[in-house]
């Protein structure tokens, strides 16, 4: 009752733009996910050993597919958010802007560790700020799920075992997130393979999460 | 009556054309919003000072955030103005092109902030072309909704307190960026933190309108 | 009779088939018309005259002016031509193809014309090369309203009037951009203006010609 | 009866996960074959032959083009895929995920081949790599159909004819994908030729097909 009005209006609009936000957020997601082939630079002038050239990039390649699958993880998990949400409220669409400006900025963090991974000293700077982006986004998935339940914006008929589930899924990657940073102090190349582990290991679970929720 | 037709296809047709519009406009902000990582160097060959070169970026780094959320509060004014209309006509599709124009032009001054802040003189000029642009964009946003309302284009629904809402929402921004254009000539830097300080103003009252608008 | 099955599944297909080559189309416009800012070049190292430099490059601010009202046209035209389709075919898509290609190319001879106007003979080869792109792009949207038309798939509820109104749209642009490559090999920047009035030029009657037909 | 539950929502919820899944790879597929003109160099300091040095150029246009063919033709098999489904689900949401990784990973070999096509020895590692990512997406694209098919994703009103048919768009591709890795390493131009080939050839019956199938 509380939720229409008496011409039904508002809440017409308030799914558009809840639809819109979604809309928004893929587009970001989508482009920051394709700008991340751009941190891989193209070898010029290297006609003699073309192939040892591409293989000595590995560095790129490894930050590329790390962060595709980071972004593609965090792509999921707003898209299992944003589903469970009847509406979304100014301060959700804020959370969300927040967000979109640490994925957005990934792919700069992203071309560091392609850069410098390797380099004696400059990998562990690299890494260590590309551990703090990845944290930071993970912490805003959470953030933005936590403040939806806070805000009543989640549908009512979803069930308490759901909201469980999905709560497991967005709060252990945070830890891992935490523990991976301090391994970047030492060992920058292991860190990275976590991140890249932690991703799919965020990605598998929300997969059964997801078949769980939607097979009952 | 005058809206509809014998066999109401043009309204249907009316609702896609605006329903385009969104999509390309949200498209295109999406897309601007996530290009201006690019407009961040990564630094070369800093194997030996890394976390320094890092730190001394942060012209661009503050230029990436401002940009960042200028485009939001436009995108969220935009979508703000676009839930309130009906439709869509010519002229408004050609004044969108217009704002669309100076969005997306936008990573370019915000590169000039980034490379140039700091830099006696340059600074100035950089600043000044950067908020010409913020003007420009503010502006067209406004003439967008001044545009719908004398067209006649804003739902019928719609009660005379949220068209004033929304006009003031849209109104002091543009005194303000005029401001910090003169702050500018003087204090770059400081005039670059103030068009920060008006994004993050021009959102927060966004929100509470669109709290206020919805949740009656 | 021939269009729909017993279970009706079929046209419900063919629309959702129109609206991802919809979706798409306006997809890859609004990349292409957001990507030609990354055409302008940032001056490096121009501490001492900044403003000086700026001015400079008015060539490239002149081609992505022309090159984002060219796109900006062409998808309104794209969108127009859309809206009176009751379905697409297989040919129309990939004719659709074709037209993509042409304008996500658009944005290479856009940086031909910022970097080459005004230098001797360059300049010419430059705005060839670039007119004959826009050539292509313009024939492009014809070929596919003309397909559209030949092979039925326009809406049946559309009249003579409105198809004559949409057809006298996309014809005459092509005379002027043939005209225009010829004004092109003796006076280049002439032609790029030119190009600019035909972008506006077909941006205006386009309105006014929506405004006819969606306000009988 | 197994598909939907007492309150209707998980189906609905189903879909719309499908339609954002569909909304999601098109946006990747849009920025992709976009992103693709930025692996076209600009050339700079070529006044005095720019004609001469923009035809000598064309390996990146052929490169351009058969990318874009390639991409093209990945997106209407998607297109097709994505129309049988009645619903995604976890595993297909990550293979998803893993053609959209190849898929964005293109632009790069795009840019070796379009780099080092007809420089002894660097243009056959060029092709080689440039062919095993088309194999890879061609690849992808055939399992998740045969994914779909097994996992029961398919619309129930799939005729068995209509599943031949599209299996066997699928399937003969990888043959000659596997064929051109070969041709490459001995004639890397003639392989890249082949590739333009094989995508028209798959686009050609991929659009036949679909007359086929929604013509009945």
């Amino acid at each position: 009752m509380s939720d229409t009005t008496e011409d039904g209006a508002p809440e017409r609009v308030r799914r558009v733009r809840s639809q819109r936000m979604e809309a928004f957020s893929d587009g970001v997601f989508a482009i920051a996910i394709t700008l991340l082939v751009l941190d891989i630079a193209v070898p010029t002038g290297s006609q003699r050993d073309l192939l040892g050239v591409f293989f000595n990039e590995w560095p790129a390649y490894l930050a590329y597919v790390v962060s595709f699958a980071t972004i593609g993880a965090i792509w999921l998990g707003h898209d299992l958010i944003t589903e469970y949400l009847h509406s979304s409220d100014s301060i959700l669409l804020r959370l969300n802007l927040l967000l979109l400006l640490v994925v957005s900025f990934l792919p700069f963090p992203t071309r560091l560790v392609g850069e410098y991974l390797l380099e004696v000293n400059a990998e562990k700077v690299a890494v260590t700020i590309y551990g703090l982006t990845l944290l930071a986004a993970a912490t805003m998935v959470w953030v933005l799920w936590q403040y939806a339940l806070r805000a009543d914006l989640v549908r009512p008929d979803t069930t308490d075992a759901e909201v469980a589930i999905l709560t497991r899924q967005f709060t252990p990657g945070l830890l891992g997130y935490v523990i991976l940073l301090v391994v970047g102090l030492f060992q920058p190349v292991l860190a990275v393979i976590g991140y890249l582990a932690l991703a799919v290991f965020i990605l598998v679970p929300l997969g059964r999460a997801k078949r769980r929720l939607y097979s009952r």
